[in-house]
């Protein structure tokens, strides 16, 4: 109680200290679940033919929950997360989607882009967006709100996006087991 | 054996085909292992004080092919990691981040950003890099070469590296439990 700093102090969040306790699992543990947690994400593929079967929601907002406890830049957590179970607006996402995609197909990315892409056998139709229980979809904030209404900076909020989607994957592969959605979500991000 | 797609037999990389099956678990333990995944990696902070209890560089090297598991924008894989273990190559990459990181503080990130900074009460001054037994450089590989010297593009290059670093930081958190970097790796980023 000595030692409070003033300029801490003086700051509106003021919230209560909670002492931090890391456990550590035994050597062995830990190489055991390494191994364990390298093979489990280790069979992620990044499918174009997804199975309709249903996921409890309960599921998906913890994945999403997970990704939330990502780091960000200056702590602005600069990103939406968005679940879309509705038929008609899934399918709308798709049409979207799919309008850009070709874009890039036919323009925008260029030959060499097409030309890398073609021993991945993809183009731009994306009938799993119809077939996936969920979409998740992630926004990026690229500022935020301040309570004046001026402008929040969000620093990094690229980088900061990205790790919380690869929080997302482990999740989605812990959680469930298998499910990919890297295409949509570097289609959407370069859209919006 | 009939639907043989005379265009990809015609590419180079003709690898076997290895069928795909996925796993699934039941409703209630999917449930359950969300919410034990999301409670651990709710418990990450990220700490300016480490320990310098050593794991098993078998445990970093699995954390490392964890990562490396990511999507990436065209399958480029457009990343490096560096495990330095070196106590005096761990200061030297500690006088360099150090260095940089100043001149953010100083002048190159704005008044703006020292400001939203100083809730954190965060600075320059790195003590960690030197304590952690390990430390992981991650590099974003802006492009390749190809076989005949030229060179290759790596779409979605930051994105790419970055979903890896989220899948390392959730690697991290089951293996071990308790370490974060995200200041180091986002100092690096921009110095790289």
């Amino acid at each position: 109680m000595d030692e409070v700093d003033e300029e801490w102090q003086g700051l509106d969040e003021n919230v209560a200290h909670i002492p931090f306790f890391a456990e550590r699992y035994s050597e062995a543990e830990m190489i055991k679940r390494s191994q364990m947690f390298y093979e489990l994400l280790n069979k992620r593929r990044s499918v174009r033919f997804l199975s309709d079967e249903m996921v409890p929601r309960e599921v998906i907002d913890n994945v999403i929950r997970t990704a939330g406890t990502s780091p960000s830049g200056a702590h602005t957590e600069p990103w939406t997360f968005v679940v879309v179970q509705d038929q008609y607006l899934k399918h709308k996402i798709r049409e979207i989607v799919e309008e850009e995609e070709e874009i890039n197909y036919k323009k925008r990315m260029g030959d060499r882009w097409v030309n890398d892409l073609k021993r991945l056998r993809t183009n731009w139709i994306k009938e799993y967006l119809d077939t996936a229980p969920y979409l998740i979809l992630i926004f990026k904030q690229v500022y935020g709100r301040l309570p004046n209404g001026k402008k929040k900076t969000h620093y990094y909020n690229e980088i900061s996006v990205s790790i919380a989607c690869g929080i997302l994957l482990a999740a989605l592969m812990f959680d469930i087991s298998q499910l990919d959605f890297l295409r949509g979500f570097s289609v959407l991000s370069s859209t919006c």
